[in-house]
């Protein structure tokens, strides 16, 4: 167990806690930590610390830690600003192993706070004292009945005790979340907010529940990732040890990564690049809070689904339809039960029925059992059966039935989502179900997200465990290369040298300066020819008209020349055009764009995607966190929406994907081996030939930092 | 007012009631029918029809009505089958307006039930009485206190009266939306279960609530249309009557279809061609049946957006994230605030915060007000935000807040979902709301629902109103042509003929009936060549390798003939090879698939989409019911993925569109010509060329039936 992990447990479960801004209000922030601290019968010793009170609700107060002899694993900073420097001073004489700093105003406010983080956090390190927040609301540890925070939703009880390990960056996220689980039944091991993670990081509270033995499964809301690698190898560690990683995280649109920036001063990343690393690293991405705990409950509960398949079953006949339209629509896969599993179910049915979905309202009881119920265990029992969502909207009975049918799910332990769609009037059932301890969702929408949670969590389980790819010394010469090379936009030209550099075929250009030049080349080449023009102010050159194509004959390439430096006169004022490229026209393959970026959580990143005039029109892209081998790189592309063309759909010959594939690879390595320098670099379009023919680099363009 | 309407009238607001098969059991459906007449108050009379009883539950019962000299509006059939006949009899002789059938085992089981139910229909029609059901729970209506249904959701208190129409073809969902309506504060004018439509259908209950007063929005669930082109016209009518239609359809997946047939014996048709229909005709399509009472609920009590921004106001920073994030995926547009807005807004917040989405957490009082209701108040007040979510997470004195947001939500009159995330925590946040009757979702799904829906919806109101185009005579001399042609598969070259009759522009292919001809053809036409096999038995000539391109030579064009005979053995043994059709190759174009169907609910439709062999990658299908204008053809088209390609992306010239409109319409025409005979046409792929130049079929097949 390393310091972080060993601190974390005595933070966490601590056998004592002083409280720095306690108080008897409850409105204020210290009054309610004091409030919830008595209130929840936390088991340790709780210390108010206060300049002048003896007492604080009756428990006997101190005007600082340091000197009075009492040791404290764990202190909570509710303070102003003015006075935390001192009371961080304080813990730190004191032995503390960890103070909570919930004032707010640091870094997510800009430099000057972050200057005024940096200050509280030399101090801490200086005693090697470790701080959650600032600018978090606290945690709770229901087992040790301790909420050492100031969220009002420690106001209801019970706390929910369980084995879900919560760490979120929002405070008010985490306390909406153990309300979820209290109204659930759900439970939870910790739920910690982390705020600006100025020291202890989310990576931090993941090793934690990796090695809590009290935990079994991990949710996590997440604005930004201080280190992605190490988030990556926690995630291969969580995966290993069976929790199950579940995570929500903002940033997936522009609006979400500002206000990650401006709530906790997190640099969201790309969010393709996160969802591409966790399907990769069998990390469950959800996108809603709430799915966490539902998903995460179902896991702990229910287990993990054997097979990718789902059964529905409903007593309700149009519930049942309109679930199986959305069970299709979630791509989640139908069952097909095995051929005694179907027998025996026609016995229990009016003819006409089908078997999934399996619609079970007002069955006849047979040989003296409800026909609901049996239908469900036979579903149960059968193999081809990976999971079972039982949709219930109102019936008689109702309360008894779904009672039976989460028995039965608990006893044959088969993976079983109930959901419940009618308001109050089916509390009876809901209050059934927690009494025996089958989780439920009241919603479609979540019993889709369980379930698709569930089995794609299994089926990545079954895949084998992600590799690191070893560095290989297939870019050394392309990194030579790169080094001659000044910062800043690599024109066409430059690009294609660092890709041939790197062992990337591409088409052998020589920039004609004059039109007089570019016409003796075109007769060289043979018509038709492609023109485009070269300049550093023209990154998106199609738009700029600076890319004309199937040109037949002298008299077009003329024209073409002139349209491309109006064009760029009119896109650019006054922006120099180096010259003009001439290319044979190339036919018959399929264009794809390959490149790689740099990305603020996960570095260097590769990405493929449908490429030419339909790359924003298909929004068909896969990326990777870089480097990949060759094999991940061929998994890469064939997910690609174009997959099957590349295949070689509708009767026409395969391309050449192995090519492809060592393509991305070496542009993987590339990226790998420059690191930050490499700031993003395209290929497009990547003319994809076929099988055995190999691909080749048509155009290309990237940028380089210092 | 029609009759059928005036009949619904008297059905759906008796001043009497007859219940047939009345009973004291609770346990039987009609006890409860008696129980929760009783119980709810009802404010007519009620009549227990029972062959020996003299009272039931204290209400004086007769053995039948005929006779009586009771005068009777509505009849509530609860008896087994081998009653209903001589039942139905009794209620016809005494003159009741309508009798509703809870008894099942009709239709929905295949044919002997359908002609169970033919026979009843008989009986009904030879006294001009109407019927709702058979296999329904019948309905409800709160104005009179009158819940005639066995639905066990009528067992709690009190029914929720308002102005949401419902209608469904499956009872239990009926019953699960009454009780979610219960919850949420929304309110009903009538629900009714229409189960098997034998007589009453979907479309006469939206025509009765289009004129029903107490009536403003109208909630569907329905399996299958009995007439499309009705509901299309009603749908007409709703939207200049200001009554908002939403609806839910089964039938989206194979699976769904086949649940729609075997639980109300209905025909789904293309789900496709029903979403085409809706989005042409306002009608608010939904995925989920709470959604249904959701949304109807917000745009009665809020509102329509006046223009299609949406505005987010959360005071968690974390939650606020999430919902940013959300509401760009659900395609919503984040409002742009005027700058006094933003002006005024800054004034409010701390530097580094986003005006929208706005984090309004641990604003300091202003002006002694409070900082969040007052940032609501600017955004409410700015007319660039068309409606607001405000997204609540746990915060110190939620209840009250949000109380004064409702409150303002409602004085100021902006739609405004606000979205209550934590669980029974913020309970009385959720009676405040219900309180002052502002509505609330519990989860994030249901808000964008209710925002997306609000949002459409005042989009399609803005929108011009859908015309019905006029049949003009372009499909005249095709109909001749058809006339002439036998019922089953048409081969390429007579579905081009079929086009060109109808003045759609073909390759003119001559089939070559061997190998010497084709070379012969080939050489008149030049190489490079396409080649094609003809044979009836050929539906997709791309899987069966009988399309093959690019040929160069007369070598290439020889294996490419055994090649296609080859594929076709293999293909399909002992199928006949009619010979081969030779073409040239076009290049330059853009590839799109057009065609007309015959659709079970709707007749006549047309589709456009991305062609060639993309075709089934992109998943790129526009559709609508035929006939279209010219102008109806084009806003088709350019809702297309590859829209932004045939407008000229990225440097290219635009293709011709005008062309391309008139295409889809001319076929469109054709279609709605040729009826049912014309059960499908793809011409796939039409080559859209650049604009002025056209488009040309490259190959097309057809199904005429007889």
């Amino acid at each position: 167990m390393n310091s972080t992990v060993s601190t974390l447990r005595a933070l966490l479960n601590p056998r004592s806690v002083a409280v720095y801004g306690a108080s008897s209000d409850p409105g204020k922030f210290g009054g309610r930590v004091m409030r919830f601290l008595l209130q929840h019968g936390y088991r340790g010793r709780i210390v108010p610390v206060h300049p002048d009170a003896a007492e604080i609700l009756g428990v006997p107060a101190v005007a600082r830690l340091d000197g009075s002899g009492i040791p404290v694993d764990a202190c909570l900073l509710a303070l102003p600003s003015a006075h935390l420097a001192a009371a961080i001073e304080d813990c730190g004489r004191a032995g503390a192993h960890g103070a909570v700093v919930i004032t707010a105003d640091f870094a997510e406010t800009g430099p000057e706070g972050a200057a005024r983080q940096e200050e509280l956090l030399a101090i801490a390190r200086h005693h090697g004292l470790r701080l959650i927040g600032p600018n978090c609301l606290g945690f709770i540890n229901p087992q040790l009945r301790l909420a050492l925070t100031s969220s009002v939703a420690l106001a209801t009880e019970p706390m929910p005790c369980g084995s879900i390990g919560l760490a979120c960056q929002s405070g008010s996220l985490m306390a909406s979340l153990i309300s979820h689980a209290q109204d659930t039944g759900a439970g939870l091991s910790i739920a910690a907010s982390l705020g600006n993670q100025a020291d202890i990081e989310l990576c931090d509270l993941v090793e934690y529940f990796i090695e809590d033995e009290a935990t079994r499964a991990i949710c996590l809301y997440i604005e930004g990732l201080k280190d992605g690698r190490r988030f990556l190898e926690l995630a291969r560690r969580a995966r290993a040890a069976g929790k199950p990683v579940l995570a929500v995280k903002a940033g997936r649109s522009e609006a979400g990564q500002k206000l990650a920036q401006s709530h906790t001063a997190s640099l969201a990343g790309s969010y393709a690049v996160w969802a591409a690393a966790c399907r990769d690293h069998a990390v469950i991405l959800l996108d809603d809070p709430e799915a966490l705990i539902y998903c995460a409950d179902f896991l702990v509960r229910c287990g993990v689904p054997s097979c990718p398949t789902v059964a529905v079953i409903s007593p309700s006949g149009g519930t049942v339809a309109v679930t199986g339209d959305r069970v299709a629509a979630a791509g989640l896969a139908l069952a097909d039960p095995g051929d005694g599993t179907k027998n025996a179910l026609r016995a229990l049915l009016p003819p006409g029925r089908l078997v999934n979905p399996l619609d079970v309202g007002g069955l006849p009881r047979a040989s003296g059992l409800d026909s609901a119920l049996t239908a469900y265990e036979l579903l149960a029992r059968d193999p081809a059966v990976g999971a079972i969502l039982i949709a219930v909207a109102t019936t008689p009975q109702l309360e008894d039935k779904v009672r039976q049918w989460g028995q039965a799910a608990l006893a044959l332990e088969k993976p079983t989502a109930i959901l419940l769609t009618p308001g109050t009037l089916v509390d009876g059932a809901r209050r059934a179900l927690k009494e025996i301890g089958c989780p439920y969702t009241n919603r479609l929408d979540d019993a889709l997200r369980v379930l698709r949670a569930a089995t794609d969590y299994g089926a990545a389980l079954r895949d084998s465990a992600p590799q690191a790819v070893a560095e290989g010394s297939l870019a050394a010469p392309a990194c030579k290369h790169a080094a001659r090379l000044q910062a800043g936009r690599l024109n066409e030209p430059e690009t294609k040298a660092l890709l041939r550099a790197c062992g990337i075929r591409t088409t052998e250009d020589i920039v004609a300066t004059t039109v007089e030049d570019a016409l003796a080349q075109a007769r060289r080449i043979g018509y038709p020819v492609a023109l485009k023009g070269v300049s550093r102010e023209l990154v998106h050159k199609s738009e700029a008209g600076a890319v004309r194509l199937d040109l037949a004959d002298d008299g077009a390439l003329c024209s073409a020349w002139q349209a491309i430096a109006a064009g760029l006169a009119q896109y650019r004022p006054g922006a120099l055009l180096d010259g003009c490229v001439v290319q044979p026209m190339l036919r018959g393959g399929i264009e794809l764009i390959v490149g790689c970026r740099w990305d603020a959580q996960f570095g260097a990143v590769i990405l493929a995607g449908s490429g030419g005039v339909l790359v924003e029109i298909l929004d068909d892209v896969q990326m990777a966190v870089a480097p990949v081998s060759v094999e991940g790189a061929k998994r890469m592309v064939m997910r690609l929406r174009i997959a099957p063309a590349l295949a070689g759909a509708r009767g026409r010959k395969p391309a050449d994907i192995g090519a492809l594939a060592e393509t991305v690879a070496r542009l993987g390595e590339l990226a790998a081996a420059l690191g930050p320098r490499l700031s993003e670099l395209d290929i497009n379009p990547l003319l994809v030939l076929e099988a055995g023919r190999g691909v080749i680099a048509l155009d290309g363009r990237a940028t380089l930092t210092d």
